[in-house]
């Protein structure tokens, strides 16, 4: 069974930050700790009290079916911020009647059909990450409430070495899924921040923005197929290296973020496991000019594997910079060749765009799987920093602060006023809710040749009682900003029921209109993760 | 206004074939042409006689609506054998009953709104090039048909030289897109084989395949945004170099054939023109050697922009090789490094693969614009004949033969007894219909990570008056042969109303359904091009 999840809070039990650890995050989040604040303990299972189930399991699903509080507990909300402020407020909000946990495609169908028949809302479940309220139950719909969790579509079924693909069961989580490629010396190279605890189908179904900082940045383009459940039936596409035939079936799965259909298995596409890298560090005076170098590299066709880019007071937070000079890191990495003469090139790059750059030479260390860059140094610090974030968060939360993130994408010709506007309204609205002094820093997490993935960070002392609050006004200053200037609800973070306020004013009307009606085709009774992207 | 467009076949008059052109095909195709056959010669305006138009043209459309015969016969087909066959046969079936070219995208608005009223049917036209039906009229639908050229809707409307994107009308063709472009050193660098005489919307609407033979190979990658015109009002979406909010929207709309809506214009991302070149020319004792050694380039990541499979036959009949040798054309291009260091590993992974291979050194050439590569030899020669075919299709159709060609794409694992079964299949229907000898060729167009894309041409003897007959049976089993093996039915020429029964074997039947729905929602009297790509 291995190590038990967090029911309150991100990844694991016992997974909790280092002594080391510890003493960092106290040192940068000082300045902006209440005193008089008392660290919130988490909560113990003995302390969840929740209502009663409104739902009877049939005696078909009960062996994989559970109405136990504590699995409920863990399945009411993903991991936002807002999500662990609930759960050390010990207020589970809106909690499944019923955890279901099918042994396969078949016990989904199953789950549907039950749902169906007993007037149920049905919420797939993959590694629960969400941080936009993706995985909760609508708070205006009285129906009961199932949680689909996928954990036991675990499995990767068929590897085709000659094409470099895998038929993987979509409840797998990243670190089972790697290493279930690994002895075919195979690897998806799919490294969300959440890998640790999110699933190839929560993967495909929002779009979750990956490894690869440049090129292909989402999850996209390595789906080779997809077969989901749905009540009408199962869906499932042909499995092609390319089609041109009409509209991309798969691409409207991709993103649909469980209301059309619980995607149960796919077949991806697969990468050699590199063994050539090179990567170097380029600083700078500015965000702006590491940012447009960024655009450099990318619009040059380089297509680093790497390529971020940290504000100075981010370098600093995440312990990547001394915070005095803001810092792009670029990285290449190849299974075939080595790859010493593009990152030359992007070094002359930096250097042409104002930059200063100390490359580190290629390597060809053993991939470890699990997205760390051979070389050491800043960028490792950060990618460090980067993975351990979430545990971190946690930790912030339960020191009475506000901490959470949001992230967008631009078009180049605005980005710049478009990152100073957005900065601008968040730091007023922090101000407004006294939520003062804050710290909002920006990264860019993903770079076109078109435009960037800017990603906000904010840490803000919160009011001992009403974080929630204030956080609701800061977040929809925020996705007023964000839409004002042209930028999308979401980069990789997906809607949810957080970002439908972004979201409706960004997609064009009738394709939300043929949007619901392509739900209605599937799920007539507007069953799966109702009041997710678009109202029935 | 230029050149005048062949009313009856390809491209434009007085562009036909040189003398040594006539030679060179002469001496090619000889062997499978009836001597007893009389060359058909080109049908003259004169010949063209349709039934009455069934539909009057309001007076605030007349100065831009057309009744005229000329025009009529012009629209009634798009350009596949079978069009040049019936043209030929001075056959117009099914003409449309107005050619509408509205002045700009609030006339394309007046023709939905018209037809709506009229009880028509609207089928979008960009260049027409279309080889799968995508143009012409229904058979089993009696309302009267407009035909709605978007020739006047031609100019870039703006240019974003940061983020190298522009807002392109979609009725422009492609050696327009690319003359208004030069100016600012931009290139869409989309050249299909259609380039002369296809549109920005058709590409689009149809998810062509351009330029690029791995990578970016479809125009779906280059969109930012589209704008379309429906009967239900405008569909437009947000400009983004990236998002993960929802289902894409844009992809909805490509690939969508004009049942979705009239697209209008688009934001695209472009290119710097490329002044760094360099190819090189694999020679390979199996087809099947050249192509897993195509298979090696992509899957090293060296991201060719030119990677073409050419069997030893089809090297020989456009001219690029002798026909002993089966032919890999790899050529890699930048705007902004030397690409010696790819083509190099390209060179050693042929030689790997049992090729033998002599490169050619990067050039620094000024583009032409045009997808010419600098290099000489036998990529120039297949080239140049790869932009020609048509024009000697055209030749070859009068000359009595049947030719003509189709595509597909398949997973590498399958590959080989694919290309090998869809070969057979094609050879045993023409036997059985006595249009033997013959000669059926393949090449792949595009090459994957996951699999290719076989492009498979035939020349073969074709009864004086029972061609399209003899066609139909021809073309019935090559497309159940490539369903059989599971590849798709189309890889870029679209699937329009000729690929209908492969396309309707290949996507998920609730897909369809849900496509039905999305185009209920813009088009409730199914106006759009109706029947292609679905029934109502």
């Amino acid at each position: 069974m291995g190590r038990l999840r967090r029911f309150w809070g991100w990844g694991y039990e016992h997974e909790g930050l280092s002594a080391s650890e510890q003493r960092s995050l106290a040192e940068r989040v000082q300045p902006f700790i209440d005193a008089s604040f008392v660290a919130r303990e988490p909560p113990t299972p003995s302390e969840i009290s929740l209502p009663a189930p409104r739902l009877d399991v049939p005696d078909a699903l009960a062996a994989w079916c559970s109405r136990d509080d504590f699995a409920r507990a863990g399945h009411t909300y993903g991991k936002s911020f807002r999500d662990v402020v609930r759960s050390l407020d010990r207020t589970w909000e809106h909690p499944p009647d019923v955890v279901a946990s099918p042994p396969d495609e078949a016990g989904v169908a199953a789950v549907l059909e039950w749902a169906s028949d007993a007037g149920a809302i049905v919420i797939p479940y993959g590694g629960g990450s969400s941080v936009v309220g993706g995985v909760e139950a609508p708070r205006d719909d009285d129906r009961p409430v199932v949680s689909c969790d996928l954990e036991h579509l675990n499995k990767v079924l068929e590897v085709d070495r000659v094409s470099r693909a895998a038929l993987i069961q979509a409840g797998t989580l990243g670190p089972d899924l790697e290493a279930q490629l690994r002895p075919f010396d195979l690897t998806l190279r799919h490294f969300p921040q959440s890998f640790e605890v999110s699933s190839l189908g929560g993967w495909i179904a929002t779009r979750a923005g990956g490894h690869f900082a440049s090129l292909h940045t989402h999850i996209d383009d390595f789906v080779e197929s997809v077969r989901a459940v749905t009540p009408a039936g199962q869906w499932e596409s042909r499995r092609l290296p390319g089609s041109g035939a009409g509209p991309a079936p798969d691409r409207l799965m991709l993103g649909s973020e469980g209301i059309l259909g619980v995607i149960t298995q796919a077949w991806m596409r697969l990468q050699d496991r590199p063994t050539f890298r090179a990567s170097a560090v380029g600083r700078f005076a500015t965000f702006g000019e590491a940012a447009h170098a960024a655009k450099a590299l990318v619009q040059a066709g380089l297509w680093p594997s790497n390529c971020r880019v940290l504000e100075a007071a981010e370098a600093w937070m995440t312990g990547a910079g001394d915070g005095s000079e803001h810092l792009l890191l670029a990285g290449f990495e190849s299974a075939d060749h080595p790859v010493e003469v593009p990152l030359a090139r992007a070094t002359e790059l930096v250097r042409d765009h104002g930059g200063t750059c100390a490359p580190k030479g290629g390597s060809s260390r053993p991939d470890e799987g699990d997205g760390k860059d051979a070389s050491d140094g800043a960028a490792d610090r950060w990618r460090s920093a980067f993975l351990r974030a979430p545990y971190f968060r946690d930790e912030i939360v339960r020191l009475g602060l506000i901490n959470e993130t949001f992230e967008t994408a631009i078009t180049w010709d605005r980005f710049d006023g478009f990152v100073d506007d957005v900065r601008r309204a968040t730091e007023e609205a922090l101000q407004s809710v006294g939520a003062w002094p804050a710290l909002v820093t920006c990264r860019l997490t993903h770079v076109y040749p078109d435009g960037a993935a800017p990603y906000f960070t904010i840490v803000a002392p919160g009011h001992p009682t009403g974080r929630l609050e204030q956080w609701r006004v800061v977040k929809t200053a925020t996705m007023e900003a964000v839409n004002r200037g042209g930028g999308t609800a979401t980069h990789h973070h997906a809607v949810g029921r957080d970002h439908r306020p972004g979201y409706d004013c960004e997609r064009p009307d009738l394709f939300a209109a043929q949007l619901r009606a392509a739900k209605r085709v599937v799920d007539p009774s507007f069953l799966l993760n109702p009041g997710v992207l678009i109202d029935p």
